[in-house]
């Protein structure tokens, strides 16, 4: 801090607050033209950091400008926000929940910056085990899922660090690691293996520089669950490395019935995690913006050092909305078992259609999925020799069906599409049968080469 | 990008999924142990952003560590959260309008980034007038004010650029610009001119690194509010200097009766501003966290590169919870004239009380308010030679007589101590009769110098 000089008036008899002055440079005074001066012309610019900062998905999407076919209402199957269609409201209790909080009148004023005590601690509550002890303290409310990966990023990784991101992968990952200066190493997700992790690549990939591992299960957009084998395997790899992992599960728990979710904390003996998460999906209300970060450190890696950082860097824009956070308590407890139920059914019972309706699309390779919204389906291009690549495919898609997937490319990952699945059932089943209409149109066999035949 | 080889399995004759492979390293294929290995063994530190995102509040209250008085009730004039006593509830509309958006079942899911577009254009027409018009693609939302002052100071600053701050000023805008890298250069505002700005020496500190200038009008912690002839001067200095403003306006109409509020946009001809308010104060809901950016740029100096920097760093996070958007329309068309007026009112009348029973006591000189919820005090320090600063000072008032103000150290001003004049009368009236029974105690007239002796 500079030094401070009071000069106190001594002429009047009663030293006044006019008299107090504040001076800089050493007691001499402001003095005019000390510093350089601007140039007399306006140069605003934006800043590197702005100009970094760059979401895949709005470049390519925004760049396909094409018209739907006006004879056919435009059915999206682009973003991942399960509202869109009113088909998926949210639990009534979880709009009680948010009046009870309004009408309390306590949760207008600010909470600390990482949220209420009482909010975290029943978030601790709702997701401590015994294999993974969670208390309040180890709980940020974070204004979504996004703030959460950003201050989680920011307080693990330096400029010049990278950090280990699946291809394909949910691309907010590259945009924040970019915007903070941080390099992106991509490994890879094995189709084949319903997406699982390619884990001597991934393992190869790691330097002295590797600042984490971020870990998104289950998976956007994959919409696979890592089995509790392959979890132990990824842990090892991060164990053996000494590699912090930062786990985005905010599809916790939204696995279809034949499948077990397990959080990577709950597997872990060693290896520090931060576990993104919040209400955005299972709740249905990703516009609350609502999220966490659960700090699993039993082995006190992470330690003070962390949890300050994540303290610090959450004072910059404070935490989620105050009425939400108010209203969690209720959420959590008291949202019925049917409400999940239900999602959860809808969606598998989509996937399922989407899938089998795929599979028999020659040129298309849909890839099952085991949770969360999404599926993925491989285009083998080489049937589609009018398509240069995903982006185009998808564009002609839009353009003659007005049927709108988001190319692979989005994420890192060309000659896919993604579909998401929470529209209506009958939207399901005619985008189902508009894309099949599609691939029919532009499939071609391979000239004269017998074995490119589809026979399905 | 890196290229990608798709290597097509022959052998079958089917081309499957399972044989898509994504290669990198040039189609050599993953190879381990290529990279430099980590060291076998845990080292996990904070970041340096981490570290250098610092909090003075926080880190200076918390090395108070002081017991209050046990035999007095604390009362706490510390933090700028007008919900804090229940006395200042928000008005019933804006419940109202929070219940309606919720019963819509419109606003669970995903707003664009910088908020409903319906929503912007609320603001825009609520702060619109001719001389400073505002579109709603003028307009960002931002998850509290907080964010928005994040955003525009990240858009316009690199790091190693500064920026100008207010001296006694918001402490938020040094932590931001720290975290980011930003240099920070204190200018002056005189006591004895009602807080306003030492002019020749802010524009002393111009130089061609600087890449914006803050004004916070009306001002916490001072409570004072800029005339229209001072906002001018602001003004021409930033013209002739060619910097562009970051208005922090969050206590925009928040000035008392005998005063009136102009923003900086309206009387700007060609600067352009970044104006940064919120529902916070104003609407005594500061935990919602609803804040915006207005872009006045009539000469369109910041152009389409501000526009866009904003629109990419919005991306990061999302913008506010879409259900305290969807209550926007409402709570900015329909909370009541009295619900302001009554406000005011009693900030006035709890301004005037301190005031006066300050300006009583020896040893203190407080500075009459004319807006936003705070009042400043100087501290003849050397009148009360015990106390080596105003740390000490306001630590031993909290010791003795359980009142808690904030020094103003913590806003960068030695001397002085900040006064929150939200609390009820009645604990107003206490807490100043309680400031003065300490200044009694303590106060010293200076050995045999009559000219120092207190003649209230």
């Amino acid at each position: 801090m500079e030094s401070y000089l009071i000069h106190v008036n001594g002429k009047t008899a009663l030293p006044s607050i006019l008299d107090v002055h504040v001076s800089l440079n050493g007691g001499k005074g402001p003095s005019l033209g000390k510093g350089k001066n601007r140039k007399a012309h306006w140069a605003v610019r934006a800043s590197e950091m702005s100009k970094r900062t760059f979401n895949p998905i709005r470049a390519i999407v925004d760049s396909m400008k094409v018209e739907p076919n006006h004879q056919k209402p435009l059915i999206s199957l682009s973003i991942g926000d399960p509202t869109v269609f009113g088909n998926l409201p949210t639990d009534d209790e979880v709009i009680q929940a948010m009046k009870e909080a309004l009408d309390s009148g306590q949760y207008n004023g600010y909470a600390p910056s990482v949220g209420y005590l009482s909010c975290r601690e029943v978030v601790a509550g709702y997701y401590t085990c015994p294999e993974a002890p969670l208390e309040a303290q180890d709980v940020i409310l974070t204004s979504g899922c996004s703030q959460a990966i950003e201050l989680a990023l920011a307080v693990l990784a330096n400029p010049g660090q990278n950090i280990l991101v699946p291809r394909p992968g949910f691309s907010l990952y590259k945009t924040l690691a970019q915007s903070l200066g941080i390099e992106v190493k991509f490994y890879n997700l094995l189709p084949e293996k319903s997406w699982e992790i390619d884990l001597k690549q991934m393992e190869s990939l790691v330097d002295d520089k590797t600042a984490c591992l971020i870990v998104n299960n289950p998976s956007n957009p994959c919409g696979s669950v890592f089995s509790k084998s392959h979890l132990q395997k990824i842990l090892a790899v991060a164990s053996r490395q000494c590699v912090p992992i930062l786990a985005d599960e905010i599809y916790a728990d939204m696995v279809f019935e034949d499948c077990k979710y397990e959080s990577l904390a709950k597997l872990s003996t060693n290896v520090p995690i931060l576990s993104c998460g919040g209400l955005a999906k299972r709740w249905l209300v990703p516009g609350w913006r609502m999220g966490w970060i659960l700090i699993h450190d039993r082995r006190e890696i992470f330690g003070k050092e962390i949890r300050d950082g994540l303290l610090r860097l959450s004072q910059r824009i404070l935490g989620p909305c105050t009425v939400v956070q108010g209203a969690l308590s209720r959420i959590l407890r008291q949202t019925s078992p049917e409400f999940y139920h239900n999602t959860l059914s809808f969606l598998k019972s989509n996937a399922d259609l989407c899938y089998d309706a795929l599979s028999t699309v020659c040129g298309l390779q849909p890839v099952r999925p085991s949770g969360a919204m999404y599926l993925m389906v491989g285009i083998q291009m080489e049937h589609f020799p009018e398509f240069e690549n995903d982006v185009e495919f998808t564009e002609r898609l839009i353009a003659e069906q007005s049927v709108f997937c988001l190319p692979a490319t989005c994420f890192e990952y060309p000659n896919f599409f993604r579909v998401v699945i929470t529209v209506p059932e009958e939207m399901m089943v005619e985008a189902c049968r508009r894309i099949q209409q599609f691939c029919e149109r532009h499939y071609e066999s391979g000239e004269g080469s017998q074995d490119l035949e589809c026979d399905k």
